[in-house]
C-alpha cells in the first residue's frame, strides 16, 4: 500500500524523494516496474516492525533502536528527511517522535490535529487522541499549535479558536476550559478567540481551530466519521427501493460521486502530531494507497508550510509576554 | 407550538389526557376550535415563566413555587400526571426535577437519556448532558438505568452495554471507566456487558446502550447532529449541480422523502431524565410541533413502560449484591 501511494504522490509532487524504511528485500520487489518512483527511492533496511498491538512503553523499550519506526523518525531528527508518514500504532508513533524529536520549547505535550471538512471549507481539530484529558496549560498550547498550523498550512492570516464545551449555563468540572478561556482572550497573538462552541458548531463551519482534550477530539471526530458513514448506508437503501429511486439515481450519478468524493474520509486522511521539533503524520491504519497517499501529500506541504518554526516563535512569544505581564 | 402539538398526539393516543400548565388566558384561547383536545385538557394557570438563560440555582430559589415549570413537575409529584414534558431551559428543568421528584433510592445523580437512531434500529445513549463528568459509580448508575430504559421501553430482555472509550492502548487519566468496566463485567443483573466502544460504534448500532459521561456525551450528540446536517447541505447542493442530477432527484423525489424522514431530528425529539421519581422529558427548545408531539409520545410510553419502577427494583438489587459481595 506504502509504495503505490508513494508513486501516486510523486504524479502530483514530481520533486518529492522518499526514504523507505522496511525490509529491504520486500521494497525492492514492490519497486520492479516503478524505474520513475525508484530513481526518487532511497532504502534503509529493517526487519523490526512495531505490532499495532504494541504498549507504547514496550515499543520504546524493545523495538527502539531497530525498529522501522525508530529508523524513519531518526531519519527526521537527523536532517534525512523533511518529515515522517506511517499507518503505524500510533501510540507507538507518539512515544517515539516525543523520545527522539523531542517536543518544541515551552510545549508541555504535543496534540494530534485532524483537518475536518466544514460545509464551506475545512478547519483543524486537535486534541484528536495524543493525551487523555487536558490541564488549562495544554488547552492554551493545543490554542497554539492550532493556529500556527491554520496559518502555515491553510494560508489564515488571523485564524478563529473556539473551545469546544457543552451548552449549559452553569458548567461545572471544566474549570480548565473556562481558564483557558480568559488567557486566550488575552493571548498576544494573531488569533480571533470566538468562544465556546458546541459539538455541532464544528461542520457547520463556526470557526477555524477548534481546541478540546484529546479525549473527546477523539470521540468526537470518530462520532462524527460513524454517522458519515450511516448516513451513506441510508441514502443507497433508499436509491435502491423502487424503480424511479434507482432510475432517478442513475441519472444523478455525477451527483452521487460529487458527495461520495465529499465524504471520502480518504480525501482528509492523516492525523497530524504538532509540538514536536519535526513533521509526523499518522495516517489511518486501514487506509488504502489514495489514503496513504493524501496523508504523504499533507506531510509534504506541511513541510514547505514552515509549522514547526512558526509554533516555536508564537510558543516563545506568548511566554515571553505572559512573563511581562507578571501572568504566568 | 405545544397545543397543537398536544393535538397531534392525542391523535396517535387517543386516550391521552393533557394538564396544560402556563397562561390560562392565552391557552384557552389556542383550544379555541379544537373541542376534541379542550375536552382532555385541564389547565393549571401560571404567569410565571423561568427565562431559557436563567441559571438553575437562580430558577430554584426565585421561580420555584409559582412557574409553570415548577407547577407541572409538582403535578407528577402529586400523582395528578404520569409524566411532564417541557421545551423550556434544561438546567432548571433538571434542578426542579431533582428538589421536587427526588432521585430514585441508591441513585447517586440522575441522567439524559438520548434515544440515538442507529443504522438498523436506535440505542440509548447517556449522560448527554446532566452532568460534567462521572466518576466508577456514576458510570455503573448510568449504565443500570439505561438498561433499565432499553428493558421497559425499547422491549429488550438483556440489553447489551457499551462504555464510550478510546481507541488508545495504555488509557491513563480514565481509571473510572475501567473500574466501571470491570464492575459491569460482574453485575448481577440481565445485561450484556459488551466492553469499551468508541465514537463510530455508536450509530453503527455495535450496543443497545451506550454509557458516557455528560460532557463527552452531549458533544458526541451534537457532533452528530451537526454531521448530518452537515450531508445533506452537501447531497442538496450536489443534486442541484446539474440538469441530469435536477431530472435524478426529482424521480428519487420518493427516496428522498424517505431519507429526510430517518435523518429527522424531529422523530427522536427528546431527553429523558433518568434516574427520578417521576417521568421528565426535555424537547429540544428550538423544535415545532412535530417534534415536540415527539416528546409527548416519547413522555407517554415511558409512562406505561414502568421503567421508574424498573430502575428502583434493578438499583436495589444491585446495591443488595454488591453488599452481599461485600464489594461495596
Amino acid at each position: 500500500m506504502v509504495i503505490p501511494a508513494a508513486a501516486l504522490a510523486l504524479v502530483r509532487h514530481p520533486n518529492m524523494r522518499f526514504i523507505l524504511v522496511g525490509d529491504q528485500a520486500q521494497i525492492e520487489a514492490e519497486l520492479q516496474g516503478r524505474a520513475e518512483l525508484a530513481s526518487k527511492c532511497e532504502i534503509i533496511h529493517s526487519d523490526v516492525a512495531i505490532a499495532m498491538d504494541a504498549k507504547p512503553s514496550q515499543a520504546l523499550r524493545h523495538g527502539r533502536w531497530k525498529s522501522s519506526m525508530w529508523l524513519a523518525i531518526q531519519a527526521v531528527r537527523d536532517g534525512q528527511a523533511h518529515a515522517v508518514v506511517s499507518a503505524g500504532n500510533t501510540g507507538a508513533l507518539m512515544a517515539m517522535s516525543k523520545f527522539c524529536l523531542k517536543t518544541v520549547k515551552g510545549i508541555d505535550r504535543p496534540a494530534i490535529a485532524a483537518i475536518w471538512p466544514t460545509v464551506d471549507a475545512e478547519c483543524i481539530v486537535l486534541d484528536v487522541g495524543a493525551n487523555v484529558g487536558a490541564d488549562t496549560r495544554q488547552l492554551v498550547e493545543f490554542a497554539l499549535m492550532g493556529a500556527a498550523m491554520a496559518r502555515a498550512l491553510l494560508g489564515m492570516e488571523k485564524p478563529s479558536i473556539g473551545l469546544l464545551n457543552i451548552g449549559v449555563e452553569e458548567v461545572k468540572g471544566v474549570e480548565q476550559i473556562r481558564e483557558a478561556a480568559a488567557f486566550l482572550k488575552a493571548a498576544p497573538l494573531p488569533i480571533l478567540y470566538h468562544g465556546f462552541i458546541e459539538g455541532n458548531d464544528i461542520g457547520h463551519g463556526a470557526v477555524d481551530v477548534v481546541v478540546t482534550d484529546g479525549f473527546t477530539g477523539n470521540i468526537a471526530l470518530k462520532t462524527a466519521e460513524g454517522t458519515a458513514k450511516q448516513i451513506a448506508q441510508y441514502l443507497r437503501a433508499a436509491m435502491g427501493q423502487s424503480f424511479l429511486s434507482r432510475l432517478g439515481a442513475l441519472l444523478a450519478q455525477g451527483a452521487f460521486r460529487a458527495l461520495k468524493e465529499k465524504m471520502d474520509p480518504r480525501q482528509l486522511n492523516g492525523g497530524i502530531f504538532l509540538g514536536l521539533n519535526g513533521i509526523v503524520v499518522k495516517s489511518h491504519g486501514g487506509t488504502d494507497e489514495t489514503g496513504f497517499a493524501s496523508a504523504v501529500d499533507l506531510a509534504y506541504e506541511m513541510a514547505f508550510s514552515g509549522v514547526v518554526e512558526r509554533l516555536g516563535a508564537d510558543v516563545a512569544h506568548f511566554h515571553e509576554k505572559l512573563e511581562l505581564d507578571g501572568a504566568a
